[in-house]
């Protein structure tokens, strides 16, 4: 791709899409399931929901739609995306955390599976709709995995889900509206590779310990997300297979104890968009101070949070116009926000470019634009899907006089 | 207020400022302005530019704009605002930070002064407008202050400012274009109190050493912002006489000693309408595991990013349906995001809430709106100003439509 073409084409900074990366880790995460499935018996179903909050552009949605993956969504707008891209109600699954009341009546009436979180919101529910079917989210208390504290959803410190020891009042609350309880989901956090797969396992473990200690009849075993991918150079694909043999062991073990299992459910978010998404934009100055380096763009926190937030790691690279003259520094990269914690990189090794040039941000399909925000009044980049030599824009730049529609002047 | 009446009016949650404190606090800055002038000789100007990026909704920027006051502002649509708000160009400084030449060339047009941090941004400049008069932000290298690592801009590990050492290369540079420097910028960081007014002098007086030793014939020194408020119960308000005596110690010595000098300048954001402003919502699910309670609601990190991005606290009040039992728990406060780091508040004494009852986030006047984001699909929330009876919505809270009008499909 001519870089420079497609800023001044769509605007700087710019998210830039790889449809044959994304295919290929859908197709990936497809393999999985496969293999899963052929491990454990013909009856069993093993269904990935893809995790709307990742990146809920159409046209992720709808390549994730074409290739046979489920989705599932957990606000009133993510679910709105997932039926405009395609997806019927019965492949979407409903997994939130806190909502209201008026919002479970929006799902009940699409009739899409819940997933609900708290022995709370299980009440408001089923004082809303007694004798439905519902699926709840447990906290197996085992320390979770996460590239950043802020992430990790299992454990006793975390928000989410019931514990072991308050599950008798789970199953009081729920007998009380006659609520039946098809399924259980577990989430242990976002971003485990290759060292982390046996927490990843010993969670799973603890959580269908769980499941086959205290529940009756459970049809539907949800294992959430958590697959990760490489975000700095020295880390290694995650090993789906190895993956899937240390899976097959638990789950095999399992279903021949637990007979009414009928379905496990997975949720990558990460995963599949994060790779085959790239954010791109501009060098807006260069300088050299207290023997730091700086290389300034107009890509900020505001455009791509994950590194001001949770001091993530993203590779960039810089694409110098050809007359520049080679110059190896260690930089930091930052944006245009008057911050200090506007910074997307640090002490990277690269050559030193010149106003003008450009810098790519890689790994930023996932929790990119999905997590971007006007500060200081910056509009939002559009989104270009890139497929081959076919470029089609999916969304336009937000523009200044958009920004103000809702003012009440 | 009925919490209740607004929320159900104006949908939840919903951002409320109170016109008076908003008022207030401009005229306490008006006060300060005052006394700092008095303190001066006749002929040098004291001015106070409240910074856009705090808030900046217009009916904020108005009421700042009539209280007298001037205003900053680092994006097009932050001058694009201020404008609409009132203010003429002459009452706008553009303090920008790694802006493009396209950009430059927009503030030019508007015949707004631009105050510039880096000698590549000087240079670009240059190029552009040779022979126009510039303001340029100098990093006294001094350690800055502030409420987190992230906000304090002083020191020689952030991004802003040109160092001492490199002051040469800036009037070479300057030089080569002819370009005017008519001003030095300075800003230390976010958030001071009491306690460290002394570290906030030493700032000062670190700038204006070097101003007096390498700088001539400057006529304005912007001393930035950084006035704090109390976010804490047991913090006090910032002591502005105290500020006032100890400003003036320095100032009165420098003035008698650079007599080109005709203003100062002074950039308070935050200070203007953080404590006028309060984010509202209601509680979705009230949970008790691991012995924690959680009080979950619909305010998360979306809404109201600090205290997930930077660790900050914000005071929470719980207004209960009268009906309630009293029950008094320690408990943390969250929102409806998947994200462990998706809390509002930490172990705080409150009086335990129902579902359907509503708190109150105090201080979400400043970095509030402006911060937020559309993560997980929620809609930002309304704005609504209150002028003792008088409720008058500022901002429409976003409809799922609206979100989606971008989109290509």
């Amino acid at each position: 791709m001519d870089i420079f073409k497609l800023l001044e084409e769509y605007g700087s900074p710019l998210y830039v899409y790889d449809y044959n990366v994304l295919m290929e880790r859908c197709n990936s995460i497809k393999k999985f399931c496969e293999n899963l499935k052929k491990g454990l018996s013909d009856n069993i179903l093993v269904s990935m929901h893809y995790s709307t909050k990742a990146n809920s552009n159409p046209a992720i949605l709808k390549a994730v739609e074409q290739s046979g993956l489920n989705v599932d969504c957990m606000s009133p707008f993510e679910l709105m995306m997932d039926e405009k891209s395609g997806f019927s109600h019965d492949r979407i699954l409903y997994v939130c955390n806190n909502i209201s009341a008026s919002e479970m009546t929006l799902v009940k009436e699409k009739n899409v599976l819940i997933c609900l979180d708290s022995i709370s919101q299980v009440e408001t529910w089923g004082k809303l709709f007694p004798n439905t079917n519902i699926m709840v989210r447990i906290n197996p208390g085992t320390i979770g995995v996460g590239h950043s504290k802020e992430v990790i959803t299992s454990g006793k410190h975390t928000k989410f889900g019931i514990s072991e020891k308050n599950l008798p009042l789970l199953f009081e609350t729920a007998n009380k509206y006659n609520l039946n309880i098809i399924g259980t989901h577990q989430h242990l956090g976002s971003l485990f590779l290759n060292d982390k797969v046996s927490d990843y396992i010993a969670g799973v473990k603890a959580g269908l310990q769980i499941v086959k200690k205290y529940f009756n009849g459970v049809k539907i075993i949800d294992l959430g997300g958590g697959f990760g991918v490489p975000y700095k150079p020295d880390e290694e694909d995650l090993d789906l297979s190895y993956v899937t043999t240390k899976l097959l062991e638990v789950l095999k073990e399992f279903v021949k104890y637990y007979p009414s299992i009928r379905e496990f459910k997975f949720e990558p978010g990460r995963y599949i968009p994060c790779e085959s998404g790239k954010l791109i934009g501009t060098v807006t100055a260069v300088k050299h101070e207290n023997d730091i380096w700086w290389v300034c763009t107009d890509i900020g926190m505001n455009q791509l949070v994950r590194p001001s937030m949770y001091k993530s790691y993203h590779e960039i690279e810089v694409v110098c116009h050809s007359n520049n003259k080679k110059q190896e520094v260690t930089a930091n990269f930052c944006g245009n926000v008057c911050e200090s914690g506007d910074i997307i990189g640090e002490k990277r090794l690269i050559q030193l470019p010149k106003v003008g040039d450009a810098v790519i941000v890689y790994n930023a399909g996932a929790y990119g634009f999905s997590m971007a925000s006007n500060y200081t009044g910056r509009p939002r980049p559009a989104e270009i899907m890139i497929n081959n030599d076919d470029i089609k824009l999916i969304r336009k730049k937000e523009t200044l006089d958009y920004l103000i529609n809702n003012i009440i002047w």
